[in-house]
Parts: structure tokens; sequence; C-alpha cells
């Protein structure tokens, strides 16, 4: 065990997004050579030090290496005072701000867009305002079968209709169907991250279909007492989540250092939802690009 | 390189005493395996975060592992505003309280003493308000020769006055010298840990004839004008003061991130003072017991 607390970096085409910043992140991101200058992003899911106490030396490490750009960093309200409390003390000197984006954390609602993807905050069940984040790749256009281009010599300005799903027409006027044209886009992949929580099955229709899924387990079943009185959940319980929101993949983490041996969650968890893993220390999941059928 | 940020163990006859705290730290402390029931006094020297931000952390991390006792942190007056604050937003339902003892850094004096050591503050030269910390072993006794106490039936009384230095009289009146009857005493050892500083000749006679000397060397002499304008010492800097408190043994560490080789540093220092070590994570250096002569 003797894991780092928590922090993760989501890969969304070669711009980083950190979730959650436990103390030694910026030794971790160090170490798996994860380029810092892309990352503007921050999303803390609560104010608990195991998932935040990283980010005071993150920020003034970034500002060594050179940032300039922002740092957006999206958390709770109470949040604030303690940014404030480091923007005078500590980080005086920065070249960039860092702009924090108070987040409610009871609804289910999109709290960033780009080009690329949305995320949505998850309302968790935890002793303070929690939240998880739930980010979703926007919809892929159709990719033009790229033999047809020569065959009909398409013009650009059709190339793209084509990608919306039109037609094409011909100058004889015959019709092309866009099928014959296209392949299927590429799924929209999505990844929710769940920590801290106790069971919830409320979250289950706003992570359902998800392709990855992290779940906090903190315990083991023979302690679900425990679990529920601290605000936090299972292996099985994880799973239950799993299974009832039909996820493709779910991810382990944050145990509770009573206990000396990882596999057990694994196995409690596969008992439920047999697409479980334990995750460790610089662990990277990619999620495949596969196309709708 | 790549090491973690700035914290030390000092093991006095296994009570154990931090020297700095930064980000890491705790997850340092539990690879190492220090007890952490038996780690009560803080030292920082400076409200840097490398040598600071582990403390948020550890604070919360010993109240999880169920500390009860005190921590007593030694720190400049700046430090109070950031304990209160997280004493007001993480630190509510700790076990023990957090005691902040304010350091003035510009004079030389003890600020802690306990049976077996004195702890002084060392006046550094860096951007902000910052000192060194003097570990000194209080003089050990005379250790009275076992065959002698047979020989000569002594008292435990007597015993005792012959550890302070008294002669023994006998029932017949002769005077057995106290030399006679006693082992030369062990040497009082002593640790100077002086980080970060700037060049700087005055803690010479503070820390003369110290046993060991972590001294700060953040650039290499090439670099000697950045180093004077950032507060910091050079490996040959750190290595003068070396030789002329005649210490024992110099630890060498702060390295900057811009150089990828730490051999360097230790080739440079030992030109001008042949015992100097580059330290590492995780580096134990003990001080063997030996007598005076």
């Amino acid at each position: 065990m003797n894991r780092f607390p928590t922090a993760q970096v989501l890969n969304v085409h070669e711009r980083f997004f950190l979730i959650d910043c436990g103390e030694g992140t910026q030794l971790q991101l160090r170490r798996q050579r994860i380029k810092l200058g892309r990352l503007n992003h921050i999303f803390i899911s609560h104010a608990h030090g195991d998932h935040l106490f990283g980010l005071f030396g993150l920020v003034a490490t970034l500002n060594l290496l050179g940032q300039q750009s922002d740092i957006h960093i999206y958390g709770t309200k109470s949040l604030e005072t303690t940014l404030q409390h480091f923007r005078e003390n500590y980080w005086q000197d920065l070249r960039f701000e860092v702009i924090h984006h108070p987040i409610n954390t009871k609804v289910n609602q999109v709290i960033f867009e780009n080009n690329s993807m949305t995320v949505e905050t998850i309302p968790l069940k935890h002793r303070i305002p929690t939240c998880g984040f739930l980010f979703k790749e926007r919809p892929w256009k159709k990719n033009i079968i790229k033999s047809k281009i020569q065959e009909y010599n398409i013009s650009v300005k059709d190339i793209q209709r084509i990608k919306e799903g039109e037609n094409l027409i011909l100058e004889n006027g015959e019709i092309i169907n866009n099928d014959k044209l296209t392949e299927k886009p590429f799924k929209s992949r999505s990844y929710a991250y769940c920590s801290d929580t106790a069971y919830n099955t409320k979250i289950i229709p706003i992570i359902e279909n998800v392709d990855l899924l992290y779940h906090e387990s903190t315990f083991l079943s023979k302690d679900a007492s425990l679990a529920k009185s601290t605000g936090h959940s299972t292996a099985e319980q994880a799973a239950k989540i799993a299974r009832e929101a039909k996820a493709g993949k779910l991810l382990l983490g944050h145990f509770s250092a009573r206990y000396k041996n990882d596999s057990i969650f694994e196995e409690e968890a596969k008992k439920v939802f047999e697409e479980s893993i334990v995750v460790n220390d610089g662990d990277q999941f990619p999620i495949p690009l596969s196309r709708n059928t």
C-alpha cells in the first residue's frame, strides 16, 4: 500500500486536466513526465487535505518553472479563503493568476466546456460538500472515406457537408447516399471520477454508460457500517454502482490504511462487477477509440 | 535528482526531532519507518513552501493515527497566521494542540532544552526571515569503571559523586584519585542545520567544531552570482564554512533542478573540504560516540 494521496490526470487530446491534488502531486507529475505547461485546469472534489494539500506547492513550482498562463481551479466555495491565504502569504510573485471557479456540489451541472469536451459535477455524499466530475467527449463528426474524395472529385465545401451527414449530389443529378461516403463516427468517450462518497445510487443516472468509472472504495464490506458513518464506500458498493450504471470499467482506490492487502478489494468488487481494477500510483488507463455500430 | 523537498529527522536517543517539513514529508517518514508517535517537536527554518508545505498533511495524519500529545512548532512569527488558518479550516478535530513557539531568526539563542540536549538558532541570510538550528548534546557524565566498584566496595552515593568528578576516600583515609576510577566521558555530539542561506561567515563561531554540518548548496561556483542574488550558497561556499568551522563532516543538499548531475557538487566541495557528502532521500548519518582524550 503506502500510496500517495489522491490526484489524477486526465489527458484529453494532450491537454491535461488535474483531478484532486493531494500532497506530493507535483512529485508524481514530474515522475510521470507530465508536461506541466499543458496543465491549466484543476478540479478539486472537496476540501479535505488528502485531496488538496498538494495544490500549494504545485502552484509555486509552476511559477518556478516559468508558467505564464492562468491556473483555473474548480472547487467548493470554502476553498476561497484558503486560496486567498496562499495568494497573500506564499504566492505573491506569481506570473499568472490563480482563478477560482466556485462550484455548487449539490447539483449536476456543466461547469466547463471547450471544443472537445464538457465537464459536469456529480453530487456526492460525504462529510463536507463534495462532488465528483464527469468528463465527456463531444460527439465526433463522421469520417469521410478518403478514396471517395478522389472517386467523385468532392470539393472542400462538400466534404464539410458530408461530414455533417448530408448526401452528395453529383453534377448529373445522381444522389450518393451519405452512408456510402462515410465511416461511422468514433464514439464519444467519457470518464467519471467519484471520490469521496458514501454509497449513493442517485449518481447512477448521471454516469450511465460511462466508459471508465473511478469510484472510491475506502472499506471492505465487513466494515460497511464504518463506511457509512465516515461517508465512504465499500468495494462491493462501488461495484454495484458500476454495474447499475453499465460502466465499461471500474477503477478502485482510496483504500483505508487499515488493510494490508489491496487485492481483496478487487476480489470483493469482481463478485459484483467483473471489470474491476485496483489502481496503483502511476497507472494509466487509456480509453480506446471505437466506432459507433 | 528528482528529490523530495527538504525535511530531516534528528534521532536523539530515540526521540525524533523534525527539521523542516517540505511537501511529502509524511510519505517519507512512513517509508523510513520513523515512529510518528515519538515526534513532537518540529523546527521550521523559514516559511517557504519547500520547507513547510508538508506540515498541513502531517498534522492531519498524526491525528488520524491517534496522536494525543501536543505538537510543538518552532518557526518565524509569520507562520502564526498560516497555522491559525489551518487550525480553523482543516484541523478542527485534532485530539492535540498545535503549539507555536515563535522564534527571532536574527539572534543566536537557545530555544529548546531538555535532559539530553539544547537547540540554538543560527541566524541565516535569505530572502525572508530564516534561521538554522544547532542541536547540542549536553555534557556526558564520567563513566565509572565497573571493576572498581567491587574492588573498593563503593556505595551508590559515592558512585554518583565519582561520576561528578570527586575522588574516593577509603575508610583508612587513603585517597583514590578520580582518574583511576573513571573512564573519560563521551564527547557531546552536535549537529548544525543551515538552510536556506547565502554565504555567511558570521555563522562560523556559532557552529565551530560541530560534528555534522548540513549546509545548503543550491548552486555551483559558476553560478555564484545567481546564488548571491537568490540568497543561496554554492557547494564551494558551503565547504569553506565547514572548513573554517572545523566541522567533522559536511552534508550537501538543496540542489537547484537546473543541474542534472549531483556528483559535481561533491567534487566541487571536496576541493575545499574533503569530508563533503551529497545526501539523498532516506540517507542516514549516525554520529558515533567517542571518548574525550
